[in-house]
């Protein structure tokens, strides 16, 4: 329909053109050589698309998910990625139910109630009203990496590796600002946070927390939520694994305990959880996007690493670069801005001989915490690398390691962690 | 077809769910009270749209000018606006020529020659592997607010009278470096790109300028630009009117004088132009965005007043609000990140007793440069108030003045720059 409107006004407006002012296109066309051909679309004018040659995605590391009723996992194709803005439409997906539930914002009510003075019900309009923030923070999934951990060694591309993290401007209500208007009662010590999707997802958070830098979100990247990103609100807790930023966000009770029992995946209580349970920080964690898994180097030459690092402790503070399977190091480029708990590019000048190359970047954040390798990862939670690749651990907390990427003589390049 | 999929998919799942792990569905339904709706998709998979309930869009002014063959300037819709990003399916567009040109990225090449020692033609992966900067940075068109003089003072919302400024992260190949490529010859002061539209869009550029902070851009918001926005590659010259920043960029001249007659819009020469001509910056500029022209308020009590402050002349220091008419002024509160030549979220607590109020904004750089009023702006261009607002004067420059918006007492609220 579009579309067809859209063709009709070409029709138009070029016939007219032929007409009335006459000489323009072909005299353009002339200079340019053959005329450039257009956009065939006239659907492009209110709400812009991109380009028919661009065909980035999300994808999924191949479950069955689906057939259960659930939605699949989305990964975000890093291998794609530029500057530290991720396209809320490549935003990163872990489903908690199955599919985003179908929410009018003009009946959309979000209810803070527990131990609180005055439990109250916001609209959507009203929470508009009240004093806002905007922050670019990045999101992580708690099983980026690990998700099927065996994945880890074998996934062939850095979307399948770490697409499990995404970076935003999101725009909302200090949580804390909501919290004052509800009065918080003496005793309250944590907060337990309720989605609307279908599979219920609900989180604890420590009260503490939610009062430092919680948003409750209505914007992401200058407009609303997508539908799969919450539509129309989030918590956005930066720093600390995705699952606290519930998404769908209908109810946030207060209580003197967390909510142990959650509902859904990720169900790891805080007395189970020995990787620091509802302080699920989220660790310095770099990788390199180009030349990463499955791509291959057209030539021996001049070419850029360019990769994302980020931190849960705060800003990056450098990121180092090694081309020799980590014998030495030199410090990358960071590119403005490098904001805290944000993704951070960092870029660095390499000139391949088309020898056999190993990749990797390590970053250190501004508690001066440094990304590890994987032994050393292995040994700061007492279990060996073998059982770690393996996947017989599962619980070992947010799995930071350093990933290597091996350039082969080809050009070809591949997972190489080992 | 992709629907058709998706609801085959959840056809199939859900039957699949209800025959194997049964329950989880209605337990979750109950909890809820009734099942919440899920969005009826499945193509909000791998490249995600936005809420069916949001319809935010770009418009243009009104004017016939597709009937020329001329594609419709598209203005931002600012009151909608959240943030700092401008999504890029809502960036203002302002075309000189028709459609943009379908270029095929694999064909594509930019060609640098004139007076350079090595004339290159580039293809966009060798432009991929150079060194890249991503920078937030505004672009706003010599016309915003005065595209039709007249309008200024008789728009009715906010896009209509400030729409043609949009921000984004610009991703892509520092100009400078792409010079030294080629080399720079004796003599050389200029250059002049030329865009590969039909229109054929070309503007010179002073060689100063183009080393400085230009960019080669292939990226916005971490994809590739958008087909409207310049696919596959364009300038951006950050803090100068946005004609300079050429679209679908595919040659660069270098050489010893501006190119004087330009082809399509904005047609005016330097020796023409009493306005700074070729440096033709943009100055600090700000404007409410919330409440603006349009719209209402519900009822009396507190607001937030929000907005956008940008100028060309680096980061944004202050913004102030008044609430009366400019007779008293109060700081407004500044968004994180506050970047150089982007734009600047700001907001101010209101309360409004139900009086009638005049409410505008005021920014002032970190040239120390300060928004004007219009009465202040027109004794700087040495022309009346009136001329100005009659549209009799056309050549003013970058129209920067302060913009007042009327509140009345039913809460509506209006254009009031008289």
């Amino acid at each position: 329909m579009e579309a067809k409107k859209g063709g009709r006004r070409r029709f138009l407006s070029g016939a007219l053109a032929g007409l009335m002012v006459g000489g323009t296109r072909s005299e353009s066309g002339q200079a340019l050589g053959a005329q450039t051909p257009e956009v065939p679309s006239g659907d492009l004018l209110a709400y812009g698309e991109r380009s028919r040659f661009e065909t980035s995605k999300r994808t999924s590391q191949g479950s069955f998910s689906w057939l259960f009723n659930r939605r699949p996992d989305l990964l975000t194709p890093l291998q794609d990625s530029l500057g530290i803005i991720t396209p809320p439409s490549l935003h990163y997906e872990v489903s908690h139910g199955s599919q985003p539930p179908d929410i009018d914002p003009s009946r959309y009510r979000l209810t803070i109630q527990g131990l609180v003075d005055r439990p109250r019900s916001f609209t959507l309009d009203e929470l508009k009203r009240q004093p806002f923030v905007s922050r670019i923070r990045f999101l992580e999934c708690a099983g980026n990496t690990t998700s099927h951990l065996r994945q880890a060694q074998n996934a062939e591309t850095v979307q399948l590796s770490h697409g499990f993290t995404s970076c935003s401007e999101w725009t909302g209500v200090p949580l804390s600002l909501l919290l004052q208007k509800t009065g918080v009662q003496e005793g309250a010590g944590w907060l337990v946070a309720e989605g609307a999707e279908a599979g219920k997802h609900i989180r604890s958070i420590p009260l503490e927390k939610a009062r430092k830098d919680v948003i409750v979100a209505y914007g992401q990247n200058g407009e609303p939520l997508r539908p799969e990103n919450g539509y129309p609100l989030r918590l956005v807790v930066p720093g600390l694994a995705g699952f606290y930023s519930v998404k769908w966000l209908r109810r946030i009770k207060l209580s003197d305990q967390p909510h142990l029992v959650h509902q859904g995946r990720f169900r790891h209580s805080p007395s189970q959880d020995d990787s620091g349970g509802f302080r699920f920080e989220i660790g310095p964690k770099s990788v390199i996007t180009f030349p990463s898994g499955g791509q291959r180097l057209p030539s021996r030459g001049f070419f850029m690493i360019g990769g994302l690092a980020w931190s849960g402790g705060g800003a990056i503070r450098t990121v180092e670069v090694s081309s020799d399977g980590g014998r030495s190091w030199k410090e990358a480029q960071l590119q403005d801005p490098v904001l805290p708990i944000a993704h951070t590019r960092f870029s660095f000048a390499w000139n391949w001989h088309g020898e056999e190359a190993i990749l990797q970047s390590r970053c250190t954040d501004e508690l001066g915490q440094v990304q590890p390798t994987l032994a050393e990862f292995a040994r700061s939670k007492g279990v060996t690398r073998e059982q770690l690749l393996s996947g017989s651990i599962r619980e070992v907390g947010h799995f930071n390691v350093i990933q290597p990427w091996k350039v082969t003589r080809d050009g070809s390049v591949h997972n190489a962690l080992t």
